[in-house]
């Protein structure tokens, strides 16, 4: 049987539902977005809906549908007028969805891409942001909800706070995080968050959002056909189709929806996911894994290397040997090592859990770790 | 019953498969994608295959999947290295999609973009063509295969040659004709060709891809994470992770494989379907309708007006009284109108017919129109 520990990546399993939902969508007419809104029922507004409700904000017209997380965050930092020389402040820790973008930016329109520092644990230190913010006085401010190498979620609403009264505009990659540590976009005054439907919120793949607060001009980094002004040259003013062209995913939208309902029917039980983490942590280091510790409000994802091995290495083993579905190498977040101890070639095998991993799982891979371990000792 | 005539919007029925597909997609292990190309079963190259071989190019790997059609002529015209001042030719017949994606660049980087008029069929004329290539010296052309309006396909491989006669890089919009009209990408020497996978393709929505010659350097529209090369700062300069950022999404390429091996498997019987189409404008004319006859090459989608009424108001009683899928208004193609006969309003009623489309739902249609028209009459 195959152990499924790559929820960071993309969760599986999905919730019941999530399939059918995705099936029906096909068989059935298709639906409103192509009959000019003369169905009752509207997916996409649906699906805003619920989004608004898990990401913390009143305005559903102000989510915008995207198809990817790497969308919603181009989208977001593209979209951004800043003049020449602008400073924008991100971390160590980010994904290369945020990385790229800043750094295709400080080529092309010379804003400059100024990175804090995170720490052994991959956090920002709120010192370390505060000095930062003063020193550079940044026109906007990126940062991710947590690391998504070594699972630590950083003191958003602290730094959000910061970051406002340092008058920058502020953008939080939840992609991480969402569906799993609750995103309060209005209650920490977040001005954008971008995030993906296909990781902790359950949903399939090709799917993803960026809210955008009311009174935020963002310029469409895409632009093409949006059903309705269609004799003008310029896409629509109004939210959300002023950032969203082209026939919208309509299947995956409804995969979506059926994942963010089931959901809200099945709440997250923290407690008992925060032990089965501590709990993997655990049986790891006595299995012999150095693992990235982290202490405090995390994911549940954990990097760990096999002493004697490469993070390829072990992970091919535990991967074609005992059927263990995990990730190694960089996890698209280079710069995240950096602060890492004793993680001088910038790799780690990551495994992260869903709530539907059991702790039967969690021991087999404990086990399969310590056969690889000893096999070298 | 309803009788589903939007075709050209996204095509229903989906060929038997499609649902499953996705279906399976969310219920099996997530694959290659997510596992460093250790499984067989790799799924996006499995699709650069199959639209190869649709698109009529050699190389999958320049085969770049995006979400839809729109992502695709955004990668391409915002990719282009354009000097200010440099021509763009374009014609009238064009979707929003190109229209916008130009406006904005001319907008913002001083690029002209130069309309090309459209005929009394939607067509683009060879000798108005030439015209525009010697007066501007277009450094690239972009034009659609068939207008989205009329269904006129134009005289691409004459278009072509002409415009890289004149030195012009060419972009063709297959969005409209692929899965239809054969496409010869290679033969007609296009360097980049966009096309959507929902429409005539089949597939479902959330799907499209971006043809892109080998040698042609685009500039990534978007970039983000991707899966290698992870610590350089740039996207990879090999295609097609060059153009590709973030999660494929997965379940739509998966419905989009079994679309296209349906569609090899049961080869379009062209001759069957132009006499579908001969009827059904045959049959609108004797209704009563005023019909935008098209002579020669062309898609199964046919615009009229009822005599007497908006068209969206013909529109709206034949939907709503008849249960008649279809599309009223500009459809995104706001210019074409202009060379249109009697068509001040800028309006028709649109519908299109797909390979399933039996004759008796023809007749039903004609029926219908008859009886709006006698209404008023």
């Amino acid at each position: 049987m195959a152990i499924y520990m790559n929820n960071a990546a993309t969760s599986w399993p999905k919730p019941p539902g999530v399939a059918q939902a995705m099936y029906e969508s096909i068989i059935a007419l298709p639906g409103a977005a192509n009959r000019g809104g003369l169905s009752a029922f509207n997916l996409p507004g649906m699906v805003r809906e619920a989004l608004a409700r898990v990401l913390g904000v009143t305005h559903p017209a102000q989510v915008v549908l995207t198809a990817n997380a790497t969308h919603a965050l181009n989208l977001a930092i593209f979209g951004m007028a800043l003049p020449r020389g602008a400073v924008v402040l991100t971390t160590m820790a980010e994904h290369n969805s945020v990385l790229r973008p800043l750094y295709t930016r400080s080529q092309k329109d010379g804003i400059r891409r100024v990175l804090v520092r995170t720490d052994y644990q991959g956090r920002v230190s709120l010192r370390d942001w505060r000095a930062a913010l003063e020193a550079h006085h940044p026109a906007m401010v990126v940062f991710t909800h947590a690391s998504n190498v070594t699972g630590a979620v950083n003191e958003v609403s602290e730094l959000a706070a910061l970051a406002r009264g340092a008058g920058a505009v502020t953008l939080l990659d939840a992609s991480q995080t969402a569906g799993w540590i609750p995103v309060k976009a209005e209650a920490w005054g977040m001005d954008m968050v971008a995030v993906t439907g296909h990781k902790y919120l359950l949903g399939p793949q090709g799917t993803g959002a960026l809210y955008v607060a009311p009174g935020l001009a963002l310029h469409p980094h895409l632009v093409g056909g949006t059903g309705i002004h269609s004799d003008e040259e310029e896409m629509p003013q109004e939210m959300p189709l002023h950032l969203e062209a082209g026939t919208p995913a309509e299947p995956a939208l409804a995969g979506l929806l059926a994942a963010l309902c089931w959901a809200e029917a099945n709440p997250l039980d923290l407690k008992t996911e925060n032990e089965k983490i501590v709990l993997t942590q655990t049986l790891l280091e006595e299995a012999g894994a150095e693992v990235v510790a982290v202490q405090g409000e995390r994911m549940p994802v954990i990097s760990f290397m096999v002493p004697g091995y490469s993070a390829e290495e072990a992970g091919d083993i535990l991967s074609m040997a005992d059927d263990i579905h995990l990730r190694t190498g960089l996890h698209c977040a280079p710069l995240v090592f950096a602060g890492l101890p004793g993680l001088a070639h910038k790799e780690t095998i990551r495994i992260s859990l869903s709530r539907f991993t059991t702790e039967a799982e969690i021991r087999e891979l404990a086990q399969a770790v310590q056969a690889v371990a000893h096999v070298r000792v």
